[in-house]
């Protein structure tokens, strides 16, 4: 009986939802940088270059890097991502956190209120942003159409089973709806190293 | 109706096992090693120092530390925990093995066999092993009382709730029964990061 009722409760629990899988992406150290920080970091009238699309709309990565300095560690070569925000953000996952020395909060994107400070380096400047360091909560982007196919709605909160050879389920996992988004789940490299992230996984939302 | 399915299938699922919580300790790279090594690498007559004793009743870490040199990293101050073992083996994350540059297997601790060759140093030697490199798996250890309480036998996979601020269900989690054991489960640095953990964290048995 307890056997059948576990069975019974797996099997509603993970096929209650679309059975349409998520594609995951895992995201490495970048910071979004202001156009000021920009004109800061790499001078006037430089424009940095965009060296490849992203899988959300109208994202890129550029050829630029800049350097992340904390009071522990120091991170050379940390991708830039465009395009520029209001304000400089900089995701950073928790083992980064330590090596660097800098306390940050897992927080939504743009949620940067008492995050922590760093110095941000290039060649040529050097910054230290008031705050701005988060570890970005696990998130999926996907658009309207999708969220009526999944039953969900833009800020849910929901669950994942990541389908690899090291399963976890993630659980409060952030939805976000937008009509320019493509269906895609988030998560940082402990997060990958930790699930058995390998290019070209899935996961199943299941509650 | 969607959501009442949802909500009891959940219900089943995380109240059909025990109630009872497993604390949840996160393990940082170390080694185990032979006796051989032991001599190869800090000479014939010198003792090992133990520092402090482990969850585990007769398990301790010792107050000497090796290198472990790969091929892109090098990590020093890594440490040893006795007693000996019939085979040395080397104890990693996922991010470690992406530092060091070895391509670890997620393995059983004792199931070495084709895993990665790696450098262990000291100050007095260095030591090549033929293979020995692992990511352990997840598992938790329980006495026979205690696998009767949660209805688990030796070697069954379980899943198990993380109770922390970044939830996580952990599935195929090992179970290791043995009279001598103490009830902990074991997660590396990288599903630490990932859940969330801290001190004092707790696991909920759910499947």
């Amino acid at each position: 009986m307890e056997v059948f009722l576990d069975n019974l409760a797996k099997n509603i629990v993970r096929n209650i939802k679309c059975q349409r899988l998520i594609p995951i992406e895992a995201s490495g150290r970048h910071v979004h940088l202001s156009i000021q920080h920009v004109i800061e970091l790499f001078g006037k009238d430089y424009e940095l270059k965009i060296k490849k699309e992203l899988s959300q709309k109208g994202q890129y990565q550029y050829e630029e890097k800049v350097m992340l300095i904390g009071p522990k560690g120091v991170y050379k070569d940390v991708s830039i991502l465009g395009p520029p925000r209001s304000k400089t953000q900089v995701e950073i996952s928790k083992t980064d956190a330590i090596f660097l020395g800098v306390d940050a909060p897992l927080r939504d994107s743009g949620n940067l209120s008492k995050s922590p400070s760093i110095i941000i380096a290039t060649d040529k400047a050097a910054i230290r942003i008031a705050e701005g360091v988060i570890i970005a909560r696990r998130h999926i982007h996907m658009n309207e159409k999708d969220a009526i196919e999944f039953s969900v709605k833009d800020k849910q909160l929901v669950s994942v089973k990541i389908l690899s050879q090291r399963p976890v389920i993630f659980e409060e996992v952030l939805v976000r709806v937008n009509r320019d988004y493509s269906l895609t789940m988030h998560i940082d490299y402990d997060e990958a190293n930790a699930c058995g992230y390998i290019d070209g996984v899935y996961g199943r939302l299941i509650v």
